[in-house]
């Protein structure tokens, strides 16, 4: 299994400032084609160390890039994308990607405003077909690609302006999916589709091992069987071969016949759903990637490649613990630095049996500053600086705190366990504590099954990932009025991951839900009161909160009721009122200094903050005062303002006929936003203290005051 | 395969008048306990009389009813579901199992309001776990209840009341899954979690043959091959038994034995997933399906019992064409009834290798009218009564001239082919018309593949189903800003199929997508526009339309352009602002009545009727003209008043500082709308002529007039 040049390869750990010669100097991904493999296998060298570089510098995606060095070369050297169709799933592995396609010199931007995305982006280059960050849909998307290609191709049109065009190339359609994302229910959608439609297209399988854990489904343990019993790839092709030419005399030979294959091909399941299995084969041996990847182009039908790759290749510390490394900041990267003698034996490498310590496979990354809370999951108070921490901290020590109360109390995750930080819950309470993969749907027709059992599920699920169970947030939740408690973490704008990952819509996407309380938490006391009032409930509730750190705000504290909000600040000018914490500090000191020291004409105004805690039910009596009185009211939300906290308060005041042009909403622009530091984007949509400025401005003016 | 009293069962064709005598006289489900085999089939026959009467009184789900007839008495007959747990897939086909469960004597209210409901629901009775309608979540909800009693169970907690209990039963749980769902991608994130948990549960893959046309998938070809080579159970039971004796003396022969095992006894695919498979058994035997199910009572792990039924069942006419006796209405019914002579033969039963003439399960039921339509899907105008016809005749009208106008138009339905009327289309254009089954999330990702090899496709899904896609429309679509064309049939309320197939929500959750228009056509004229300038856009566009009927409606039409409102009527007493076509009508024949004769007081009363024709963009301009004169404005959608067009409208008068008090808006109220046909619900809601003539009064004297 192993390649000769692995020690090579290895070593740039020792030696990460291999300079860029063959990066600076290649015109790539062209020069690709007539290189020698010993030039392929310095320019894997000079990739990791690229890697390695930028990672010292900022959080970025580190394991799963190093994993998919080799097979970004093969890919780029085998086919031509600027005509073939290539997509990542999720995408967070597309760095080498990226320096192969002209990037290089630009890759120090990644990340940053206006730099380079962490993800494919179809506005950086022509070689990334799709903006992604959400995992499982590549397959649709590339089977999508070939069956276009192959219409417009017959028919003879030109893609681009529908126009009738003289020839046609041959194009081929290539979809990567992480072992991870594979038990993503659209995948085995696509792949039942492809198999039905016998297209042609290649589907590799990444297989880093990553879901091994048994917990994390039958398909990880299916694949670990194959993966302990590879056999010999060449016999394989010749039994394939042997076997296909049994004649099905009648009927039931095809499905011996089918068996024989593969079996002894091995794939059975993907044979099953019509794809030819090849694998598994290395995926850091160069000339044996290219081989099969060759291969593929005579062949016939959907094929299914099975790749074994490492996740952290080439650093030995993200070798041997890949989940903390799967992104990476630059204090872990140091810190690793200093272990990276310590190695694995190879003979684990190959068999896979070592354990994983983690279920599923995290997907995204966070910033320095939350990187730091995560290394540290036990709800200890370790991780405060002043009093602050994360959302993310909070909610999940109100979880512990809720799991060693209420037997009843069961957990869910999509494969986001370390994001949550709930690795401590996981390991003391392992009978209530669920991890169903990447499969959000299913997390929540889960947690339905749960609740209806008598069970009180926390479904705990990033915003934007929660997307995934929109429909079943409806029908298995809302329609059965389960008590379900969902924990919406990241809702808002998350800085570097970008567009994909963005938290922006939940409260457009919750509120129309009947039975759904949806609620945004003020500070720290207010996360642990709302999952408290959560479990209480017999209905299903949503809590949603930022990627940002928060305190408790000192203060006489409102009890936190159904459909109440609390006023944390009188004022006799007007009113902030604000869903979610982050931003309710930011309206509490501009209402401060004000007071204090007038705005920025030195005028002294007295402006009340409103936590308004429940987006729905929406408390009228409380939020819409000012403009009862005809004073300046701007909502605050971290979401989109089509359907959001503002258009609640909105529809709230059209019920009763108030006049709301004394209103101004402050959220998230009818547009996407690029990546950047969050700080850089709240600022960017106004949502910073100039931003709440001039809308309170605004409002101000339009009360005539 | 056929089981002896065959012939009796479906004698009942001819006999549809079999008195419900044990239905009247047993206390069901308790007395099948005790029943005979023959009992229990004179029982199936007297269940099948009843369906029959119904079916002749109004619409209903009708082949797939009388396809699970003997599975639903062996279910209720071996378990106790009042503490085991039974989950439906979709619902539709309950019908029986609500006969069993003590529904019988309102088993003839059903689908009516106020009535039993056509899906499960567990207002209605304890055996009704989830109310349900969409397809794909009853695996995960079965496991979710599983895991909850087996924790509840561990714990010693009273689900109910969360208090320690003194005792625990053992609880059985059991998902039933149609061949047609289960190409769902939840299905097999279920069975991956299941596997892998191996929790102890049943699936019953309930093969009906609908599935098995080669374009659905590969799943439905490796379903075919099991059905092909059936073998002798009791053999597959001792070679199982044999082979898992074989000790697995290294790692290389777990394959192997996996392999053998799989491959002799079948479901290789499913083993696989981590669940024991048996079958395929005759669904219709009742004996052997008690047997069978009381083996797994003792049995470990997760079961797959692939079950062989069929469609229509001792209803001649619809075991030959099942999907147009999917759901049925009187008239189909008595047309049939006299074709009930031609039965086609045992073999073909047997060896499913007669070639269905549909691709998918097409799910829903629809309303006696809509049926007469769907019965003639082809573009010929024989469905027009007085100029009127569905507006699903209008889309696919429009469907089938892009198709032949641009070679670009692909078409993509999810197993919803005869519901959209497109037929004719799949039969003409057969390389552009892709039917991906039970997926309306990999619909969506295939069509962003397509649209970026440079075709149009258009995907042509109800507005409910859509849901499934949410995150994908998000992703894979409005973030890639592709030109793919959204039909969302159903979109608004839509009669007796109730809660889980409204169209309620998509206004709210599309109009927060950047780059996405959304487009709610006014009558049939609008319609074809619609699809012409949405084909025409290089951005996503959705065009939602009801469940109604329309025609053209005469006037000098205004351009179809972006954002363009059109104004139908002026009136200088306030307006009408109408989302979409339908109650467009309604407002009209208001407004031309208040003109000629007056309101209910005589007072006479000129008001605007504006067809929107666009929910996104907003035409601020010509709709929000009366607010800024001051004069009433009432907004009308068949949508959540949270988040919907009205809400656009307060939005846009909100950024322009607009006074909002004397704009009232009609919609959909944040409650679940319960079964009844579509004109009570609408004048439930408010949505009738009464409901809009209220509104308008509202709007009149809160603009003081």
């Amino acid at each position: 299994m192993s390649h000769g040049k692995t020690e090579n390869l290895n070593g740039f750990a020792q030696d990460q400032s291999v300079p860029p010669e063959l990066l600076s100097r290649l015109n790539l991904p062209n020069d690709l084609k007539d290189a020698s493999f010993e030039e392929l296998e310095r320019l894997a060298q000079e990739i990791r160390a690229a890697i390695y570089r930028l990672s010292e510098q900022r959080s970025v995606h580190f394991a799963s890039n190093l994993g998919v060095v080799e097979l970004s070369i093969a890919l780029h050297r085998v086919f031509d994308f600027r005509k073939d169709r290539l997509v990542w799933d999720v995408g967070h592995q597309c760095y080498p990607h990226k320096l192969l396609t002209g990037r290089f010199s630009r890759f120090d931007t990644l990340r940053t405003r206006g730099g380079l995305a962490g993800y494919p982006d179809p506005a950086e280059s022509e070689y990334d077909l799709f903006h992604t960050g959400h995992a499982g849909c590549s397959v649709g998307s590339a089977l999508g690609l070939a069956c276009g290609d192959d219409l417009s191709s017959r028919l003879g049109v030109d893609a681009a302006s529908g126009k009738r065009k003289a020839g046609s190339e041959a194009r081929y359609s290539v979809a990567v999916v992480g072992d991870g994302s594979f038990s993503s229910g659209p995948i085995f959608e696509a792949l039942n589709h492809a198999g039905g439609l016998k297209q042609k297209m290649l589907v590799i399988l990444n297989d880093n091992k990553m879901s091994i854990c048994k917990r994390v489904g039958g398909f990880g343990r299916y694949l670990d069987h194959m993966r302990m019993a590879p056999g010999y790839l060449g016999a394989k092709v010749r039994i394939r071969r042997f076997v296909e030419k049994i004649p099905p005399i009648y009927t039931g030979l095809y499905r011996l016949r089918d068996m024989l294959k593969a079996g002894l091909v091995g794939g059975a399941l993907f044979e099953d759903f019509g794809f030819q299995y090849i694998g598994p084969i290395d995926g850091h041996d160069l000339p044996n990637l290219c081989k099969y990847l060759e291969a593929f182009k005579t062949s016939q039908g959907p094929v299914l490649l099975h790749v074994l790759t490492e996740k952290g290749r080439g650093f030995p510390a993200a070798e041997d613990d890949p989940t903390k490394y799967h992104s990476s900041s630059p204090s872990k990267i140091r810190s690793g630095k200093s272990k990276a003698g310590r190695r694995r034996s190879k003979e684990e490498n190959i068999t896979g049996r070592r354990m994983a310590s983690v279920v599923g496979v995290p997907r995204t990354t966070s910033d320095g500053a939350d990187l730091e809370l995560s290394a540290n999951s036990k709800p200890s108070d370790s991780v405060l600086k002043d009093g602050k921490a994360a959302f993310t901290y909070w909610a999940q020590k109100a979880i512990y705190q809720s799991l060693q109360k209420d037997p009843r109390v069961c957990v869910i995750v999509a494969a986001m366990t370390q994001g949550n930080m709930l690795e401590q819950a996981r390991a003391d309470f392992p009978d209530r504590f669920f991890d169903v993969g990447i499969c959000e749907a299913h997390a929540v027709n889960f947690a339905a099954g749960l609740a209806k059992a008598g069970m009180r599920p926390i479904v705990d699920i990033y915003s934007g990932f929660l997307q995934r169970a929109y429909d079943h947030l409806f029908q298995e939740i809302s329609l059965q009025n389960l008590p379900v408690v969902f924990a919406l973490d990241r809702a808002g704008l998350v800085g570097a991951d970008g567009a994909t990952h963005h938290g922006v819509f939940d409260l457009s996407y919750l509120r129309p839900f009947p039975n759904m309380a949806v609620v945004a938490p003020g500070d720290a006391s207010d996360v642990e009161d709302a999952f408290e009032f959560a479990l209480r409930r017999e209905s299903p509730t949503a809590i949603r909160y930022p990627k940002a750190t928060t305190s408790r705000i000192e203060r006489p504290r409102a009890p936190f009721e159904l459909g109440k909000a609390e006023t944390l600040r009188r004022g006799s000018d007007g009113a902030f009122a604000v869903c979610g914490g982050g931003l309710l500090q930011t309206a509490l000191e501009l209402a401060e200094e004000w007071a204090n020291h007038g705005d920025a004409s030195g005028r002294k105004l007295d402006v009340g903050v409103i936590n308004a805690r429940f987006v729905k039910p929406f408390d009228s009596d409380v939020i819409l005062q000012p403009l009862r009185d005809g004073k300046p009211l701007v909502a605050v939300e971290e979401n989109m303002l089509s359907g959001g906290f503002g258009s609640a308060a909105l529809e709230a005041a059209n019920d009763e006929g108030l006049n709301t042009r004394a209103l101004v909403r402050a959220g998230a622009p009818d547009r996407y936003i690029d990546h950047a530091t969050r700080e850089e984007q709240l600022s960017e949509v106004g949502l910073d203290r100039d931003g709440l400025a001039a809308a309170f401005r605004k409002a101000l003016e339009r009360a005539g005051r």
